[in-house]
């Protein structure tokens, strides 16, 4: 097995965090704007809560000049990122503001770099690894949902309606320049959102800490340290969602989750996420949904390749007694996490979820492993086992 | 007690680890280079062992032009400060290079503020929370001995012979912009500075951590994982200094231990470092040592005000077993401490540190009370308790 690799980590988001922060966004945005702002944002509880007239007014108030464009929707599309970016060009904007959750920021994030670089954007989702030309503009955003990490993340994520693919781009230049994450506006959302939220940030230290890298003491401590916080807040939120207190410790735990801190020098999987993009690109289920039923299959598929990090897991993250018979120790941790979901409200099941026992699987498994290995012949998932597009097809299909 | 405070986190280094990555210094830098470098070093083994060669050859190499001052001694000197200072003006120097531990690092600081600054450099360190006019240089690391964390902080800590005093500062722009850690060049270094720096990184936490603050599970827990590692990779250390793996994960130990992602909104204490810094300032002696003294007095001093962090502690980073008799469970937190300390070679006493039994303890507990709380008229010493001055007096003269 590979000791821990060499890494060049650069994270230069200023996160500012606190009850009320987010009415000092005109304040503490002032510094990085240079031009024209674009106000990115949903539609709905953004608008009705006041959270975006309060964040129009602060903008005002410092002077910021800004244009809008609302409406972006859950699993965003790149019909509205091309909107955008045409209404940055002709503005002249210089600075992509996003308000909401990780669907407004990954929408955000497509504007950012469309805007500056010739072309479709989409082309630079499809082609994995691509570099845009010229650097994308920055970005800045008010979390309203504790979940994807975007907020400090380089990463975006969007969905094509016409080619029904969802897919993935990453660059330095999209870590948010500002991030304020205020837990009192988590206060009035929904109990499934909050567990959809707790669930996506659990796989994206899942999909860091599932490693055959070795070598790993602190990464590995402090990855358990916050896999075990997101379960217990997210269980007092599940029983109280007025928990100020919970909602703040949930919230930077999603961002720690997937910041990379937690990934630096391990080699990292997104097996899980690459299955539940397909799922989602073709039936727009929640993230957070469809991670929820493929997880605990891929576990089981999956420990038997690396049984070592799997039982260590469940005894130093799911609370399992530590025991010579592994297999007994992993399944136990399995079976707690199945509890942990239960616990939250999430769906067990593609039924569940809204996905016809009849769906084509294997197609979605070998989108998947082709997205996440396009220059393979026979293109497997990564992770302690490379899968196969047939074992990917058989995750997604005993949970059916 | 009070919750968690909201906070501001900025903390943008480029961060590049791994085995070889010392010599890619030039091609790293070089994004960073705006006119000419300082180097600045120790002596002795940066000389030695070619890495000093080695780091020049490099950026020559990328054509970066340089002048160079080294010299730097442990405790590190303003005199030596100032002579840098000069040099950089008279040279139009843009950026200072440390190559070396937190010594080096933390007297480059020291050049990289007072250089564009009018004025004594040490009236910023003797000032608490003055601004200095102008921004700093820009500084860069290659980090040479794991402990200070000042690769990643914002802090420098200066000694004056003349006054007496050892005094701190700490300006947001004083993060390096590039810090190099390559565990290769931590092989050579002897069992007491691996056992100094340990201590040192774990003092860090402690100064985080021990706090009235509630509402901090996801920096608790990640503070624990962190002291967790610091101590486990020391021992592997102190029986094998030729383990690099032992080394990285102490060295990323170290960084995280200081960078403050474990003090996020946490009151913090620095009680420790104060009282220790009193007694280098005037005996000499190094920090790690000076705190391996000083640690357990101060914790046996103030546990009692606050038993609940004290033995969450206990339980959950010296692996004591719960237990409802909470005194108890400290104290055994506190045994296994020194136990740890005796494993690494650590003094326990003033004896053992070269501090005589008729020092002026008296003198510098009120002069640590009076650095860290400026204006108050019966300055304390802030923590889970805020010491005074006699109290804090009896915690150096129960170690003589």
């Amino acid at each position: 097995m590979p000791d821990m690799q060499n890494f060049n980590y650069h994270n230069a988001t200023r996160y500012v965090y606190g009850s009320g922060e987010h009415r000092n966004i005109g304040y503490l945005l002032k510094p990085y704007v240079q031009g024209r702002v674009l106000l990115h944002y949903g539609s709905g509880s953004v608008i009705r809560s006041g959270l975006l007239q309060a964040v129009r007014n602060s903008l005002a108030e410092h002077g910021i000049t800004f244009v809008e464009l609302g409406g972006v929707k859950p699993n965003p599309s790149v019909e509205l990122v091309r909107e955008g970016i045409e209404l940055c060009r002709k503005e002249d904007v210089k600075l992509v503001l996003a308000v909401g959750g990780g669907s407004v920021i990954d929408s955000a994030k497509g504007i950012a770099v469309g805007t500056p670089n010739r072309g479709d954007v989409w082309e630079l989702y499809s082609c994995k690894g691509s570099i845009p030309a010229n650097d994308p503009l920055p970005v800045a955003t008010v979390l309203t949902l504790p979940a994807a990490g975007s907020e400090n993340s380089p990463n975006t994520v969007l969905s094509n309606e016409k080619t029904g693919r969802k897919l993935g781009f990453k660059h330095m230049g999209l870590r948010p320049v500002l991030s304020i994450v205020d837990p009192t506006l988590f206060l009035t959302l929904p109990r499934t959102q909050m567990a959809y939220g707790a669930c996506d940030m659990m796989c994206h230290i899942f999909e860091r800490y599932f490693t055959n890298t070795t070598q790993t003491a602190l990464t590995d401590a402090l990855a358990e340290a916050t896999m075990r916080t997101i379960m217990e807040q997210s269980i007092i939120l599940s029983n109280d969602l007025q928990n100020i207190d919970a909602w703040g410790q949930l919230a930077l735990s999603g961002t720690v989750a997937h910041n990379d801190l937690l990934g630096l020098g391990r080699e990292q999987s997104w097996a899980c996420h690459a299955l539940e993009h397909e799922l989602s690109a073709v039936y727009d289920v929640p993230h957070g949904g469809g991670l929820a039923v493929i997880i605990p299959a891929y576990i089981e598929a999956v420990w038997p390749y690396n049984p070592g990090i799997f039982a260590q897991w469940a005894c130093n993250v799911m609370g399992v007694q530590p025991h010579r018979d592994t297999a007994a120790v992993v399944r136990e941790g399995i079976r707690r996490l199945r509890t942990w979901y239960q616990l939250l409200g999430l769906p067990q099941t593609m039924q569940e979820l809204g996905v016809p026992a009849d769906a084509n699987f294997d197609a979605m498994a070998a989108a998947a492993c082709k997205v996440y290995d396009r220059e393979a012949a026979t293109p497997t998932l990564a992770g302690v086992h490379p899968l196969t597009a047939e074992e990917a097809a058989s995750i997604y299909k005993v949970t059916i």
